[in-house]
């Protein structure tokens, strides 16, 4: 079969590889009909993220069809369709019993890491039982692909974590694809406003079109903040880039009291202003998901309340993958929000 | 009457001063009991509180008796014994209705800081109905004395915000007045291990008296917490000194999932390893108490369970204030942990 | 003034009343400017709610103008456009200072009850300072009215309790005016399905109208939530008739791990099928509410995401009182379900 | 090997029976060291649980020896020491995924009722990644061998789903093994009053000799309770009997806004007395515990904050498993409260 290898910062190829076997009896193999690339994967191949060895197959978002099963994965078949979590889960260590299948102890986000990923014709998924989920008849994989990665994310580290309630004024900065999947998931909860925070002219105007109710240049955003709260700050803030000044912005517009919920990917420190929040009262977040909500994002997907698949701004075939990356890194040119590559 | 004068940094004086009256309907004016010194009046002392005027009588903990009730005060009488809590409570706008007393839009840490404290012969205290509690005839005075701040401080915003569970390891960085009353209210909880981290042996040894079961020094303190916890990390951890490498501490001995409280007084800014921290999954709050576990609390000093007592290494007269500044003040000489004066 | 008195059972009359006056400093006198009548009201005059005595006006749902204001009350002043909330909270209390403003002490459901209410021309409302909120220029008396009471009970005695979340199946037994409250601010939180289980074809249709995603008689619910549930169960089961029948029938909807919140007023016990329920991990909930999301509620009305006014199917004058009740009462041939009287 | 077979109402043997295999590879076999007799099991053998067929091993908590483990078996090994609990949870389900192991769809509690169980030499426990736990060293069998069932029943179901919390008043109806596993578990949160209703006179010494501060009969305990909380009632009540009375009589003795946390199990319906209880915000609770809270216990058990051997009433050999009921069943003359039965 052929996969997109990691060979190095800045070296990949779409290129032949073994096909997948089945180690575990909790794996399972799943041929895969769409994939997508991440931010985290242009973190990877500029060499970011050392965990990362060359010779990986990159990828952690994919839907596909169950190809083969280990002796022990009971919750799908042969055939079935289904979309794979960015995490993988054993489900029975401390963590994952908590819920937190981000920090599962021997899984967690390995695809595409530590082990092979998705963006292959094949994939072994390990910890299927609780990694894997059947997709409706009734939804494309297209319509729930995003739940893989970034709607999970933007969702439960974002809008669950901040605990986002109807009525309140949100602040989301960055309007890359998991800023805006807060900017999606939050509209569940009916918050007064959404205010997107962004550099990028064009990410604004598409922020808004996703539902956010202002979008914003950072400059802006202390005075647009303070008028629409009467001066006290937002409810929420979710830091959505994974740069210090970002995340000192979040920080900087939350109210008393407020939540910080940080989804951003740091590759260094940032200042924390304590002696301005020590008696603010305020509560920080940070996190991967565990896509434990993907069932439930799943309803809201299929009454229409959650939509995703505009952010969907490039469809290429799986063998265009290297030209997907590509598109996808030079977003600023391109416009590409998502990239979706297609078997 | 006479009150201990804040006049610029480093003058203090117990001096004369008018008697306090009633301005509000929801204000009383009680005669002081029992007064005592914090840590945060030592930042005062020293400049380092800019909202505290000079001319300003300091001290937000005391006992003492009703002796004037405003018009609309309903929860106590002329005559009760009562408690006054560091906050004061509006108890109708926006963060008062949530219980965040601290953040009370008017009110808040307001005693010995914007207006005339507690450390004289009587005070006005605002805003009684939701800042004052009377005192049971089975306790005495000196038995709720630390109700008023540092047991509500150590309760509220280290052991709830920290979410201290029966079982868990927790560790505390700093054995002052703060980090040992969240020792001592830790206990409530039943945690299996509550590590101190102090650089005092003195206060490490106090530590171990008061109920800790482990008292350490910084640089021991990953080793320890490694081998408690088999290698993952502290599942409370709680800053209680106000210092960036104190913070820094908290924050890399919490383990995945766990949570970091913040109580520290800080006069500038820390670090925060997100590198390190984006995909813990951890939680960090910040805060001020707001009293309202104070009947709780002293349901606890009822039945023995709580007992702060022996944080009282110095008794003086309300007359000896200064005297008693200075013994606080030379801490490591002195052996003092709390200095309390009586009228 | 006028006044819709009590004079016992099935005896109510529009008649001349003493003005009220201020009797404490908490209190202020308000100018009504729209009133309406509740299912608990309909209780009352046939004498079903002992509390009440003859010669009590009536009345819990109002808003109105500040007409005079008790000297400590703070947080209205004299001309101001506010709603009084049904329930008075002291603010100080244990409860109170819980939230939980229903329970106070010496407040809770007395307007129109122990003492007199708002189908007036003036009103009497004491604790304002925790009891009535000012109303935005932006928005009308009609948009805010209903907050007062059912939209507050809906939302904070149902949703609220109930935790509904996003993808949820709810279902909520009885479409009056409470139960359409439910299923109006149920959809703040983006469920996937509202299924309302009512006798009346008309307002069953409302129900749709309003929001419901199915509407039923009871014979069908069974069926239908199975159907839409695999079987397993609504998420939430909300009752919101006050009749035994209808509250088994929530308890036996309800999934395991699910939520039933009761906010049907009971005149008498019901059977709880504990052989079925004792191991189903099931959470019942009671409760009236106590107006403190109110503000927040306000948020999701200015922004359209709440609308309650298609509600008002009659509009009289606060003189045709008597009529409006005669209206409500024969709410099946008149189609009632709110009657606004105005001033 | 010998195990302890229901063969009808009143009818069971401890008799040769065949060696238990592995079946499904998430099996595991056990050598059973310690087990011991349920109130559930008295349930059982008068015929009042259906799903228990004729010619079934009872017995539903035991700890041993791991003899086989199935080839996807991870978290023991053979050799191990462990526990088995109550409840087998596939770990995948949306219940287990939840953490409600008590509901799971193929699972929960099987043991001894749907499937043989553990009063018998060898035993096949399913799902056993996420139903049994390794035994530190520094513990005995004994110690935890109530971890199994009735700690994690009154610690789940009675004091965390009730949510006790320090200084409370804590009603706890009943004095069998769950009832005082609820009494004992409480302690952990340090309430103010653990007041204990029970008709037995030597179980209420018992239950005073295990940490309750009051026991008392029913028709002592609304005086009690009342004088205890100033009229108010109390914070929680545990219903830990199974019978309509004493179920009422939990729901009598709550205060407003307070917890009844349902421990029982039920044969038939209970008079829920709404029309008392509709306004008072109280909370409900039912359930079967998930065992997920044992490693945290088994930190206290290590810790000697909890110690529940002093249950163990009589002690005999496997071998000796039918004169153990006898004993159990007549409790009355007997004095049993635990009695356990070791290989």
């Amino acid at each position: 079969m052929k996969g997109l290898v990691y060979d190095g910062p800045d070296q990949i190829a779409y290129e032949d590889q073994p096909d997948p076997q089945l180690r575990d009896d909790t794996d399972i193999i799943m041929r895969i009909s769409l994939s997508t690339i991440c931010g985290t994967d242009a973190h990877i191949i500029k060499g970011g993220v050392p965990t990362v060895r060359p010779g990986t197959i990159l990828g952690h978002e994919a839907t596909g069809v169950v190809e083969e099963v280990g002796a022990s994965v009971k919750n799908v078949e042969v055939g079935d369709r289904i979309l794979a979590t960015c995490v993988s889960a054993c489900g029975y260590c401390r963590f994952c019993t908590s819920g937190m299948y981000g920090q599962c102890l021997t899984g967690g986000w390995i695809l595409g890491n530590t082990i092979n990923g998705v963006q292959a014709e094949y994939a072994r998924i390990p910890y299927a039982r609780n990694s894997v989920y059947a997709i409706p008849d009734s939804l494309t994989d297209e319509q729930v692909l995003f739940l893989t990665d970034i709607l999970a994310t933007g969702y439960e580290v974002g809008v669950l974590a901040g605990k986002v309630s109807p009525g309140d004024t949100v602040v989301i900065v960055g309007a890359g694809p998991v800023g805006l999947s807060a900017a999606l998931t939050a509209q569940l909860f009916s918050p007064r406003n959404i205010v997107v925070v962004e550099r990028t002219a064009a990410r604004r105007r598409f922020a808004l079109e996703m539902g956010a109710t202002h979008a914003v240049a950072e400059d802006e955003a202390h005075e647009l903040v303070e008028s629409l709260t009467d001066g006290l700050g937002a409810d929420v803030t979710i830091e959505a880039v994974g740069f210090p000044d970002a995340f000192e912005l979040t920080a900087d517009l939350v109210r008393s009291g407020g939540h910080i919920a940080n989804i951003g990917v740091h590759e260094g420190p940032a200042t924390l202003h304590l002696e301005k929040l020590w008696a603010k009262q305020i509560t920080l977040t940070t996190g991967i998901p565990s896509g434990l909500t993907i069932p439930q994002l799943m309803h809201s997907v299929s009454t229409g309340a959650l939509d995703a698949t505009p952010m969907i701004t490039h469809r290429m075939a799986l063998s265009e993958m290297e030209s997907g990356y590509d598109t996808f890194l030079r977003a600023g040119e391109t416009g590409a929000v998502k990239v979706v590559l297609s078997a």
